[in-house]
């Protein structure tokens, strides 16, 4: 079958590397100017002039980024089966639109506010701070990403000044949630309404950008897991999603989850599953959008991913250490730029948290790995 | 880094697939005119012309596939670094220089003799039944592959007929062995001159096509392994062999192993690794061939390779099961072609039987899985 790609980047490749044996081929549609896929057929086309020519060359279509023009997978959608679809793209574009599912589906969130001025926002402040919030955050409706187009405030005077920063006619403010980490759950949903949910991870941020995530954890009990489940099942089958969905939730200290925000694709924190589950997240959104049977996501080892921002560090001291896969991009270095990940795989947690102490004096900027799942921290 | 390499089947094509998480790039050179790599970059050039285009775009070079001229390879030798190296694939090409080094390194082989008319034929086969066999195997030296330019004699009187239809102007004539099963063995010599072995697996044939291969084996000792792994080591040394090399065996009723003959390079009998072990013999390849440390061959579970030959099957109700993984070629069908490959996972050794048991009813024409490391067989 052949695949076209909206979006040519990273997560594009690897797709394509986990499609080759399925006998997949692939065509990439950039509408950035930037593609980084190397791996079958990319057309760059910020302009979408293309469009015809790739949709003669593929026999359905995914997209592996979100930020893309809605009117184009429109007109893509009215041509080709597109997998997931429209509705799942518009809503993960629009964080009003994504909390309203959230609370349409009673899937817990931290508390917010819809804010269309400065003093709107001062307002907002104000009251979510009086219902306990020690700060919230301010971010867009809509083109947020890595953490760009936000603003943390702690008294409502800091609003005007957030409010001229942030530059949107249209905020969304949450109370800053005092969560005890971050977790993440991938769930990949067949033509035929099958789903298939793996383990949650941990994952730790540094400045917006994902540098660990570590899975299973076994720090989670069944039924935290299950409440996962449900929450994601209950999206999957409301926007009848096919593919890969990703759900970003807060973990509090009573163990409770409360949703973040999700991403209609594979996603940097399921990177864990090509080496330490028995089918890779990308094989799986493969296998969904094309019809065939999910996989199993069953985690077969403790793994943690470790992503390489910035500066190549020293690939073969980190070749050296057992257990370690390397996934380059093939991109170049720049600051804060994601150039690949290291998925590191042992026996059992000890030896894993040692060995991601280790591989992380091999990268420079690396950040601390401490893990809320690590009894010993 | 860069990597040409001679050849553009499937091998080719796996090796890129585990390349490109290195950020290694190939270009392919086929000698066939009927390449079927579709990753990278393809030159399909029969006569030779365009070798400089090719060298012009890589870095080092490899080989895929054994039966390639050796002046091309010569030429691309003085001209880039080119692992495995060029007496490697002589010795390969050449059964009475593989068995002559098989005899100076001490690697017990069956017994043969060297013919070069029907009348010799007839002869060594009357001296080696003599000697005990209870029929013999003759075979060009040169340009076999799959069981092609081979004759089983059961008699000397059948010699004149088997030299005809071979139609080559010197045989080798080895004793029949009695074995009970067929093994290989799969090694990996880095530049530095470090080794890897991975387990023996077991390997069935039909017609001189490999059917299915299954690693680790529980009864194999520890000795016979490491009388493997001595054999191997030797040729490795023996050649300054940096790469993968893959040593066929027979193992005999008392457990002692006689060298088969030996391939060059990433073998059908090691794509278990793909899903059976840490690192799989493609990316230990490509460590080794541009100076990287070599990754774990250790065995992650019992795993079996299972060949789709000719038709391809139900891949629908192959996906269904849990554990399996395939590996399709991007192939037409075509009697007796290898179109792809399942590796299947299980816990433990019944349970694999079990599911490849399974397998086989989805597969036309498969044999049916018996194998000698089936304690209950």
């Amino acid at each position: 079958m052949k695949i076209g790609v909206l979006g040519a980047g990273q997560l594009g490749q690897m797709m394509a590397l986990s499609g080759y044996p399925l006998s997949n081929r692939f065509t990439f549609f950039d509408t950035t100017g930037n593609p980084s896929a190397d791996i079958g057929h990319t057309i760059s086309d910020p302009n979408g002039q293309q469009l015809s020519s790739f949709l003669s060359q593929v026999d359905i279509v995914t997209y592996e980024f979100e930020h893309l023009p809605i009117e184009l997978v429109k007109q893509v959608a009215s041509k080709k089966p597109l997998y997931p679809g429209v509705e799942a793209l518009g809503v993960c574009q629009n964080r009003e639109a994504e909390k309203s599912l959230f609370d349409r589906l009673h899937i817990p969130v931290a508390q917010y506010r819809i804010v269309e001025s400065a003093p709107e926002l001062a307002e907002a402040c104000d009251e979510l701070m009086q219902q306990g919030a020690k700060a919230v955050v301010a971010k867009s409706i809509t083109e947020g990403y890595d953490g760009k187009g936000q603003a943390v405030i702690r008294a409502s005077e800091e609003a005007a000044d957030a409010w001229q920063r942030i530059g949107h006619s249209r905020l969304i403010v949450e109370s800053f949630v005092d969560f005890v980490r971050e977790v993440s759950i991938i769930a990949v949903r067949s033509r035929s309404g099958d789903v298939a949910f793996y383990p949650l991870a941990e994952n730790h941020h540094v400045e917006g950008i994902l540098r660990y995530s570590l899975a299973p954890l076994p720090d989670i009990t069944e039924a935290v897991q299950q409440q996962a489940e449900r929450y994601i099942h209950q999206l999957l089958d409301s926007l009848d999603y096919v593919g890969v969905l990703t759900l970003e939730l807060f973990q509090c200290a009573d163990g409770r989850l409360l949703a973040n925000e999700m991403a209609p694709r594979v996603h940097n924190s399921g990177h864990w599953t090509q080496n330490g589950a028995v089918t890779s997240q990308f094989e799986n959104h493969l296998r969904a959008i094309q019809g065939l049977p999910l996989g199993s996501t069953k985690a077969t080892a403790p793994t943690c991913m470790i992503n390489i921002i910035g500066k190549m560090g020293d690939a073969e001291s980190l070749l050296r250490l057992d257990g370690v896969h390397l996934h380059l991009y093939g991109k170049d270095e720049r600051p804060g730029r994601k150039l690949g990940h290291i998925n590191v795989v042992a026996d059992d947690l000890p030896s894993l948290l040692e060995k991601v102490r280790l591989i992380s004096t091999f990268l420079p900027q690396a950040p601390e790995p401490l893990f809320y799942c690590d009894s010993s921290y």
